[in-house]
Order: structure tokens, then sequence, then C-alpha cells
């Protein structure tokens, strides 16, 4: 099997949306994770769905456990609505990280390994010219991988 | 909200559990991780869904992309059945990481930021005394927030 194979469609964003519908997005479709796009449907970010959260994490809060104690619980609840239209762009972290992303015929072998290394439950499948076919999930892998593993 | 009231009841493994049990355990809850717990339920490890990928992939093709690319299609496909009965504890990496644990009473905000942290889309949630009385996911959390940050 390839990663053509077990790929699925699933909704993407670009880096101008707002966080609060990259969270959407993600929660609505039960995704792992979520794929940023630009404007040629090329993957620029591969974001675990723990950095999507993270986005919508005030930086204040991201590192500071203590502080983050202190915040009483009915703004705990309420702590994402202070990101009003904070786009992905201004909440991702700008480091360069190459996205998580093979190419059609990867092996589940490359992408299980590549999940385990980026510790990413999410990779883009692209084609020759880095633009987005599909996606394949760690849940999705891993049925592919059940065929194969169980009772035979 | 407190964790205690977005907290689910989750399977666990222990150590001692082989690894392709663990999998499957996972990808039958449809979890997003796993936790490890002892034989007193206090958990040892909190697992993302990535990290127990991670402990059936060989140990040789874990950082070495250009091999895992010399592997063929079917042999890609069955890489998992050399796991035999190696366990839980076996595949483990052997650092002291502190297990991802929040009390019942961790507002939201102390969970959104402990997974973002981490890096685990899985927290377990211990009584006074270190043992698991239930797990919040991400989903589960983004749900909870839902309900406060939209359209209120």
């Amino acid at each position: 099997m390839r990663a053509s194979d077990i790929a699925v469609t699933v909704p993407t964003v670009t880096a101008d949306d707002p966080v609060t519908q990259a969270i959407r997005v993600m929660a609505v479709s039960r995704l792992p994770g979520l794929i940023v796009v630009d404007n040629v449907s090329r993957p620029r970010m591969v974001l675990p769905g723990t950095q999507v959260l993270r986005l919508a994490v005030p930086g204040s809060y991201q590192d500071d456990p203590a502080l983050v104690r202190a915040v009483d619980e009915e703004h705990a609840d309420r702590f994402w609505r202070e990101l009003g239209n904070l786009t992905v762009r201004d909440c991702a972290q700008h480091r360069a990280v190459k996205p998580v992303i093979v190419r059609a015929d990867a092996t589940l072998l490359e992408i299980a390994a590549l999940m385990a290394r980026q510790h990413s439950p999410l990779v883009a499948v692209v084609d020759d010219h880095g633009v987005l076919i599909g996606a394949v999930t760690l849940e999705r892998l891993i049925t592919g991988l059940a065929v194969f593993g169980v009772g035979d």
C-alpha cells in the first residue's frame, strides 16, 4: 500500500484565516491536525492538533504554568475569546519548519516513521508540484496497517 | 469548567502489555493517545498517538529516512509484524518523562496550555493519590471550549 491508497480529502485553511476558524474546521471534521495551504494549495504548515490549539493560547500563558494556575475558572473558560480576529499567521511561531509531507507513492512504513519522528498525526500528500492531493491521518494509517498485521 | 467536568473514562494498558495490543486499544477506542498505568492505576506514561505508533517502528527505521525509503512496499506493509510479543516497556524510550497529568480541578486553560506545551492530545486526570480517574482528549477540550467561545 502507498500513501495514495489510504489518503483522504481534508478541509484546509490558509494563514490568513482566523485561528478560531482553524480550530472549528479541525473540530468539525474530527481531524487530528490541520494543513495550512498557500493560495495554490501547496502545504505551508502541517500542524498537529495540539499546535493548532497552541495558536489559541495567549503567548503569556504558553510556557508559564504558575501564571496559568492563577487564572480563575470563569476567565479560563473564555480564554480563546481574547483571540478576536487574529489569524493563523499572527499566532504561528515564525520558525522555518518544513511541512510534514510525502509523495503519493510513499509506503506505510515511510509514513509511520515520519509521523513518529515529527510527532505529527497528520501527513499531507502532495503531487510533483507540491500541490496537496490528500492527507493521511494516524487513524487511517493504523487501519491500513491492521489489514496486514492482525490474524494473518 | 474543570477537568472533572469534561473527563471521560478511557481504556488503559500497562508496560507489560504487547505493543500490538496498545495500538489496537488506541485504534478501537479512537483515542488520540494512550495512558500507560502501573498495577495500582497510576499513570506512568501518557503517550501521544504518534509515540504509540513509534513503539511499533523498528529502532533502525526511526531516524533514518533514507533507510526507510529503501524498504519495498511488501515489507513496508508488514513492518509491525516484526514486533512479535515485544511489550510497551521493551519499546518505550527509557527517558524519565513526567506523565502528562492534571488534578480534577484543573481549568480548561490549564489543560490547553499543558497539551500545547507537551504536544499531548491526551491528558490524564488523577486524584490526590495519583490514581487515574479519567482523561481529557483534545477533541473533548475543544468541545468544552466551544460552548463558551462561539456565538455568545
